[in-house]
């Protein structure tokens, strides 16, 4: 893998770039849509390539896991190969999940042993078996197991939780160096930041991460439950250690103005269920403003979904025939607006980028911004 | 609305036509895919006509009188503009959900009242009242309303039900007779044949239908729990009846095999809630016969969903694929489920057609109705 930057704003830390993978080229900064158990819910594949014009998704190593299952996966020659998905691929570690969504989950040394939301059976996820599992998935890009700290953290579990990710960071790395890709593609593994809201302990932890010289890094455990403002400090505090000539992923973030914040602050990477989830619940994100499509005043609104966006669901479907199907809970409800929402992200994304390379992003964000949290 | 008999079987009573309505031509025998609210479910629209090959849709009364309700589709300018499909559109006229699904019905010689099976507000639907409703949605083919006999009726029973339905006929005719349509396009009126499982009913039943001279005829009241071989006999008993040159509708049927079996009957127009209902619940209808998606034999069978079908869905995707999406309960199995077997359908009677054209439908439709019966 490798990372080029092309243009940096004069105004503030944003860069536009380019990351060549075996599977193609990702134009940063970019937003990578989560395809969580080997689909991105409720979207074909031909959808995200064409109509949405994703570069690279997200899968995550925990769901993939237990579903299809690692063996399958093997099988099939990897995760590209059994959804048909032929660019890259990041894969997260299944930390994030372990905690979040499996029961009975326990911290050790060694790892962490978790029961599966699904049945109840018990496994272990070690720093290195990890890395053996999205060796099979077959992802581009692989992520360092972690512990991602809870927002509300006090500083001594924050310390000793993230100095836990650093012992499991070594570990990992010595696994990832020791072993091969399987499918003759290569395969990067990038480092994560955590040090949750504390100043002190995000420098500590850019260091020790940007000391490993891999070709990326993340910023993990934020947007878990602090203030937005200690967010964007903890990515400024972060992003002026971590080298600059690298691709920064800031992880599970998040809301289009979090992303617009966080690409002047230099970051190029981002992934969010977001706009599948609350897409799904019918907020759908448009350019000038946030719709909530159950919403009675939608109801006789004939006009294109969102004139100014670029799927084509946008035009083939008016707002009063999306706020129908929501109310009717039809399937294709889930359907546009999902296609609409990850639409709008990637335009979003490929704006920033374009007012970089024009050299006006600062002016343009702030705008944008304003327009994002209009509520229509 | 215009039909003309292209070529008829000449081992059968098979025949293909071309309807042409002011939306454009259908090509019969044709299958219609059920487009309950508005929305064919879990499939997008442009995939409806352009990948399925959909040449008409079906939509229902009680549903769209529900939801969106009649004021919106008359301010969107009927259900074409509403949902953007531009080609012809059936819609039933209620009788049939207004027994299945609401609560409180109570059938009256004006007609019937019903509690919403959404809020429980109560409606009254008539044969006038439904051709105003009919008029609105603006459907091309406009359905007559009916009391749908259940299979099991005793003869008394089916025949005064059968005489409710001819008065409402006349009632209906009436007033489709005296109105005009709304947006600028024709519209017709299909009476409805009952009768139940008697030759005899269904014989007086199809005379008095026939003998309104109307531009098709539809066959009600079947595959609603009789025997499949008592299903064949009614169509046949009435087939012998309806005029030759008008296009005749088996209403609500059925499976692939039903559906070969009415064109060999002489039935040119089918719908049907089982590929998408079934496709939901993971039964794939192919060329081949019966795939149960969920079944563990696909678990890590690579190979494209169905070698021989015409939908993108079928190269485009492997059978473990789609079990892995079933099982995970992924979105996305319903949207590809619903794709092929629509499009299957379809393909089916264009199978049907191509063969009656040949020449050679009855020999190809015996080894047909054996394959598609096998469990793969």
């Amino acid at each position: 893998m490798t990372f080029e930057i092309q243009h940096t704003d004069p105004n503030s830390n944003a860069r536009a770039g380019k990351i060549t993978t075996d599977h193609g080229v990702i134009e940063t900064p970019i937003f990578m849509p989560v395809g969580t158990v080997a689909s991105v819910k409720a979207v074909h594949f031909h959808e995200l390539k064409e109509d949405i014009k994703a570069q690279i998704i997200l899968g995550n190593t925990y769901h993939l896991y237990l579903r299809p299952g690692i063996d399958t996966l093997e099988r099939a020659g990897g995760l590209h190969k059994f959804n048909g998905w032929d660019k890259p691929i990041l894969t997260d570690s299944g930390g994030y999940q372990v905690f979040s969504l499996s029961g009975n989950r326990k911290l050790k040394e060694e790892g962490a042993t978790f029961r599966s939301h699904i049945d109840g059976s018990k496994h272990l996820f070690t720093p290195e078996n990890v890395v053996d599992i999205q060796r099979i998935i077959g992802a581009d890009i692989i992520m360092a197991f972690d512990e991602c700290t809870p927002g509300t953290a006090d500083f001594a579990y924050a310390k000793k939780s993230m100095e836990l990710t650093h012992r499991w960071l070594e570990r990992g790395l010595n696994r990832f160096d020791q072993t091969e890709p399987k499918y003759g593609y290569s395969q990067t593994y990038f480092p994560i930041v955590q040090g949750c809201v504390y100043p002190e302990l995000r420098r500590q932890s850019a260091e020790f991460i940007a000391s490993q010289h891999r070709e990326g890094y993340a910023i993990g455990g934020l947007a878990v439950g602090e203030p937005t403002e200690i967010m964007y400090e903890m990515i400024e505090v972060v992003n002026e250690i971590l080298p600059k000539d690298k691709p920064r992923y800031l992880m599970g973030v998040g809301t289009p103005q979090n992303i617009l914040e966080a690409i002047e602050r230099g970051v190029d990477m981002f992934d969010c269920v977001m706009p599948t989830r609350n897409g799904r619940n019918g907020m759908l994100f448009t350019s000038q403003g946030i719709m909530n499509m159950k919403n009675e005043k939608w109801k006789n609104d004939f006009s294109p979904l969102d004139e100014f966006g670029t799927s084509y669901v946008d035009k083939a479907y008016s707002k009063a025939y999306l706020r129908h199907l929501f109310i009717s809970k039809e399937y294709l409800a889930l359907q546009i607006a999902s296609i609409h929402n990850l639409a709008f992200y990637l335009w979003l994304v490929g704006e920033a980028r374009s007012h970089i390379q024009a050299g006006d992003f600062s002016s343009w964000k702030r705008g944008m911004v304003e327009q994002l949290g209009r509520r229509l």
